[in-house]
Parts: structure tokens; sequence; C-alpha cells
């Protein structure tokens, strides 16, 4: 029951030149479930990825870092569900190897041209025979018209597969942008989501590959939560296969650079939110913009703040306009110096409080109207500053609850 | 259906000389309950609090504050359920002092020798004509051996009274200690909980008093946790009537004083921990012991991060020891340079997990054995240094997200 998500639309998602991804049943975990991806990159594309803050980190994400920085010569990712291989000591990291091994030696590559990508259970041993015994049948299903399936194969505890993609032309060129990405719960990544791929064929150079990574992270998947729980494996990766006919984009400050940018964060911000949508539970999509911060990371930190409040995630499943808990949240959020007589609250149009108080116009009725709706903006002014920031998030429902005491079994 | 909470036993309730407490029904927002207490201190009373941090602090709140600072001369509190008197702004402020003014005129004392406190529902205007008539009845209802309907009057979602006292004797006088609190929601104390009140007889200077409210707190409201809200309302007052027959306590570093402390914590330990095990919703009582870290702040910072998951306290609730979920927490809980193979994790007796991994003996069948009981110890051992701390939490149910969809129907 995602808010407001259809399925993918396979019109949209446009094969990218030079990447080709392959999908089987491998029973990592459970069987007749696609759970192993691998995506196979022509000699030549740019990758770069942002990866889980969390010092907890997964195997596979230790395993990605290294790689990335030893050389830009990837050639091949690949992808299990069903298990995190997080929380494995140093058994995960020989078992995570192990398996980039097994497909360079298919692939005759080199075992650093492998990234690997785990999202399941954590502290469990990875199933590395399963996972090799499936390499054939994932290679034998590569190609590039191939997103859809690869979108469905990543998902675990998701409802809807989450794929998107644009077009733009560059210099005459047509340039084509796919991603793909999965939730749905713990979620509030910090550098990158639980699993988000992107490929374009543009010609970007390396630096340019490097800050898209970062900045289309830090526009989409770094504004999102759920349950406020970052994720051992957060892993977010941004593909480059430079067959696009145009001249090389060698900084995103130009004008050609813009545009690239501008196109691949829609997609960004669209997989990103599509996690939010598709959120544990979820039955409302919440938007949080705070306004009128001294900086914008005080913005982002109060944003955070309500859209981490059980309380305030709880009223909204309810649409219940009990809208003090956002003021409540507000006043937590850590900001030292804040004058609760500057703040206005509203809710859509509705103007709720000001100077920290209700508003003598506010109407019960107003904020039932639009709690009521599966689409809410939040607007907190600080009355501090000129920053902004904005962050989604979902409501905390029964099924929320029931996902989460039932996950394992 | 709190974790192993008892109805308070009358007999340890003792009556403290010199602290009268009355109650009645004064309709403030539903009629038939018990909503408004008042606390009657003869003169030469100590009296010190502390109160929450939310920089969206209730009127209330403010007003405590303000009294405080100018006098230790408090002779009564006004206490009231049902309305919250927070995020109300300058009217709110109005209000409050309001009801002190008319409290204070029936008692012939100064409105500032008053402090007022509200918890219920933010953002609704304070009835003041509904309190101000129900005084008279509370006043004449106020006695010393009344600490149980004070307990029952100041609850709100609480399901069972939170009271608790007992007794020592210091220079051959006996001196006794009551307390009472409510939670059991937007419960993450900042220097105080929702509503806790203790009062002894004890004789102690001004200093003792003031540093007996902040180390009381610390050691006992603020480490307590149901949903990380910190509320807007947060205060916990300690009371000394100077009643008690032994020399004053100048020191808290006395052995008298740290004798009269020991015992006064032991009953703000238990007034919290009430809190923990009648949190909304809560069917297990959760003790977060985090060991071996650098310093004091960052293990309660990894119990936190621990008390606050709803993977954790959703996987508690559904007795699945999914304990990478524990790993997780500790893993983004904020501490830069932490080394995960160094973090070992219990489950009571259980050894889950070493060098950042699943242990090699570790048998889900032992883990899950622990996951079924009603009170469970975490156990972390960060492998850093020597310090450690304790937060004491529960589980996220079905009914927590029951509780705080329906609260104001």
């Amino acid at each position: 029951m995602a808010v407001n998500l259809p399925a993918p639309n396979p019109a949209e998602l446009f094969p990218i030149a030079g990447v080709r991804l392959g999908v089987t049943e491998a029973g990592v975990r459970k069987a007749n479930r696609k759970d192993l991806t691998v995506m196979l990159l022509d000699q030549g594309t740019a990758v770069a990825g942002v990866f889980t803050q969390n010092r907890f980190c997964a195997a596979p994400v230790q395993i990605c870092r290294e790689h990335l920085a030893r050389t830009y010569d990837i050639r091949a990712m690949l992808i299990n569900t069903g298990n995190a291989n997080a929380g494995t000591g140093a058994d995960g990291r020989r078992r995570a190897i192990s398996t980039c091994v097994a497909l360079a030696v298919k692939l005759d590559i080199a075992a650093y041209a492998v990234l690997p990508f785990s999202t399941g259970v954590i502290m469990e041993s990875l199933p590395v025979d399963r996972i090799e015994a499936g390499l054939d049948a994932a290679l034998a299903d590569a190609r590039e018209d191939n997103w859809l399936r690869a979108a469905e194969a990543i998902m675990t505890t998701d409802t809807v597969a989450k794929a998107f993609g644009t077009q733009l032309v560059i210099d005459g060129a047509l340039v084509s942008i796919t991603g793909i990405s999965k939730g749905a719960g713990m979620i509030r990544p910090n550098m990158a989501t639980m699993l988000g791929f992107m490929a374009t064929d543009a010609c970007v150079s390396e630096d340019v590959i490097e800050q898209l990574a970062k900045e289309l992270a830090e526009g989409s998947f770094n504004r999102v939560t759920v349950d406020g729980d970052t994720s051992t494996n957060d892993s977010f990766v941004v593909i480059a296969s430079n067959k696009a006919k145009h001249a090389r984009i060698d900084s995103l400050d130009s004008a050609n650079g813009r545009a690239l940018k501008a196109a691949m964060l829609d997609v960004a911000r669209k997989l990103a939110q599509a996690i939010v949508r598709d959120g544990e539970g979820a039955t409302k999509f919440i938007t949080i913009q705070v306004e009128g911060g001294k900086t914008q990371a005080e913005c982002r930190q109060v944003a955070y703040a309500i859209a981490h409040s059980p309380l305030v995630k709880t009223a909204f499943f309810a649409s219940d306009p009990n809208l003090g808990r956002i003021l409540a949240a507000v006043g937590y959020a850590g900001i030292a110096d804040l004058e609760q007589t500057g703040i206005d609250l509203y809710l859509a149009d509705v103007h709720v409080a000001t100077g920290g108080g209700r508003h003598p116009d506010y109407r019960e009725e107003d904020g039932q109207r639009v709690m009521q709706q599966s689409e809410i903006t939040v607007r907190v002014l600080l009355g501090r500053g000129d920053a902004m920031d904005t962050v989604w998030t979902c409501d905390l429902s029964h099924d929320y609850v029931s996902i989460n005491a039932d996950y394992r079994s």
C-alpha cells in the first residue's frame, strides 16, 4: 500500500548503452524469489558511490570503498537480497571478497573491478555457495533493457519496485538516465540510501562522476527518512557509460553539467521519495520544509526531529491535527538559542501557529482537512535567518510495527 | 498492562511533615476524573526543580523557572492534567500566572510562591476558570497522607499510579522520603521527566536541595526513554520540609548527605523506571548498559541510539532475537572513530556478538529464550575505555501506535 507510487513505467526505463543487467533466483534466503542481480559495465565506464556513515557498515560496503579507492575501472556489480552480510566480522569480509572473485573469474576481470552489495537480515553468514551457484543464470540473463527486473530483484520489504528514468539532449546528442532503488525499513540514509543505482550514457570526467554521486545523494537520498535507523548497508552508485555522442563534461558548473545534474537529480529524488512512499507501513507522504533558519544544517536538524518523532508520525497516521507535537519536536531539535516566540507553523496552506502559539484564525477543521490528505506539507518558519531545507518522510502505522515484528518469520 | 509495575503500596507512602496534598475533579478536559492537585508547603521548606530543555517549553515551566529564581520560599504547587499549556504563546503565560494568583490569594501568600505545572494536550488554551473554580475543593482535601490520591490525579495516559517511598535514620532521627511521577508518552526527559515530585522531611541547606534536584534527575529521569520525544512540560521537583530532628545537611559529600542522596536516588529511580514500565504500549522493560567507552557521555549516546531505534524496539515487542539491529544502532550512534571489530554484545548472560560479528557459540534459541522475558538487559562492550552508563526503555508495540493515534479522541 505505497503512497501514490504506481508500478514503474517501462517506457521510461531507458536502456543505457554499455550497462547490462541480469537477474536470477539464487535462493539466498528464500526460494522462488529474484534475489541476485549482476550489472555489467563496458570498459571506459565511470563509477562513483557514496556509502553509509554507520560505523557498523557491512562487509560489502567496506569492500566497495576499497575497490573504488583502487581504480575507476569498475566492470561489474553483484547485488544480493536476503542477507545484509553486516555484523559478520572478518568472516563477512572474506565471504564478500569470495563472491567478487567468483564473478571476476567468470568475466575474466580483476576481483577489485567488482563491487558487491548485500541487503537483508543482519548478523547472519552470507551463503556464498548459493550466490556463486546463481552467477551463470544471472549472467545469461544480462541485457540493457532489464532495469525493471533488476528493480524487482533488489526489493526486500518493498511492496513496489522503484525505477525511474529521463532523457535530455546535450550538444545535440540524446542522453538517457535510468535508476533503481529499494527501501523500505532501516531508512535514514546518511550519505546514501539502502541501495540505489543510477546510470547514464553521458560522457563525464572522473571528477564529475565523483561530484555527481555526492551532490545527487545530498539532494535526494540524504533527505528522506522512514524510521531514523541508518542502515549498515546504504549504498548509492552513479554510473556513466560515456557512450553518448557529446563532448565530455568536465565540470558540473558548465551549462551541460548543470543540465545533466538537474536531470539526474530529478530521477534521484523520485527514487529517494519512492522509498518513503513505500516506507514500511506508510499511509502518508510528508514533506517537511523548514525555512528562516540561520543555516541549512539547522533547518535539516529541525526537519529530521519532526520527521523522527513517533508522536508526530502516529498523529499523521491517525489524520489527527494534534499539531502541538510538531512544535514540541521543533523545541527539542537541539537548537540551543531557539526562541519559540519567533516560530510559525503551516500545514499546507493553513496557518496553524504564530509567535509560538496557536494562530487566532486557526480552526481545527482546517487542520483536519489537510491531515486527511495522503500528501501533506509541513512548513516551519524559524524566523531567525534565510536558510531552508526539506526532508521527506512517512507516518508510523500499525503496519510498521507488524512488518518489523514479523520481518524474519 | 504496565511491565511488572504493581499499584503503589500505601504503607510505603510516608506522610512528609509540612507537605499537604489536595485533589479534586475540576473538569479541565474531561468530567469525572481527578485532574487538579495542590501541594501546600510549610514555611521554611526548601524546594528545587529541574525542567525540560525543550526550547518549546510550556508556559508553566517558564513561570516555575522565574519563581524559583526569585525566592526559595515556595509555599504551594498547582498541578493540572488535561492541558499542557504549551505552544500557547504569551496568552499561555498570562493564564499560568493567573492560576498562581488565584491560589496565592486564597492562601494569602505571594503569587511567586506558587509553582504551576500542566500536562496534557499541547496548543490549547488553559481553562483558567475551571481550574480556579476547583481550588476550594482541592484545598479542602489537603492533608499529609494524600500521596496516593495525588499520584492518581497527575496521571494522563498512565495505566498505573506511580508512587514510592522509603525511610532512613540520620543522626538518630527518622527521615521519610516520598515521591510521585507520571508518564507515559513524549518521554525522553532532558533534565527532568514529564512530572515528578519528591519530598522529604530531611533538613538540608539551599545548596544541597539544588544539588539534589540535579543529581537525582541525572541518575534517574535523565536515563529513561519511551519514544525519544522530549516533552515541553518535563518538571522534576525536590522538596525538603526541614522538619526531621537532625542537624542540617550542608553538603552531599558528608556521610549524612551521601546517605540521604542514596535513599532519595533509590526512590527517584523507581519513579523513573515506573514511567518506562508503564510506557505507552510497553510489554517489556529493557535495561541498556553500555560499557568500555571512552566517556560516560558516549556510552549514554550509544545506549540512547539503541533505546530509540524503532527496529530494535519492535524486535523486542516480537520477542525476535533480530539482534543485528542493535549492532546497526551502535554503528549510527554518532561515535565517529568507533571500530566495529572491538564490539561485544550480550543479551542477559548470552554472548551474542564478538569482534563485531556473531559469536561462534551463539545459538538463536539462546537469544530467543532471553527475548521472551519481560525484563531484559542488553550489554554492549565498546572496548575502548573504562566508562559506562545505563539507560532504561521499553519496546514499541501496536498499542503505542493505537494510543497515540487515538490520544485526543
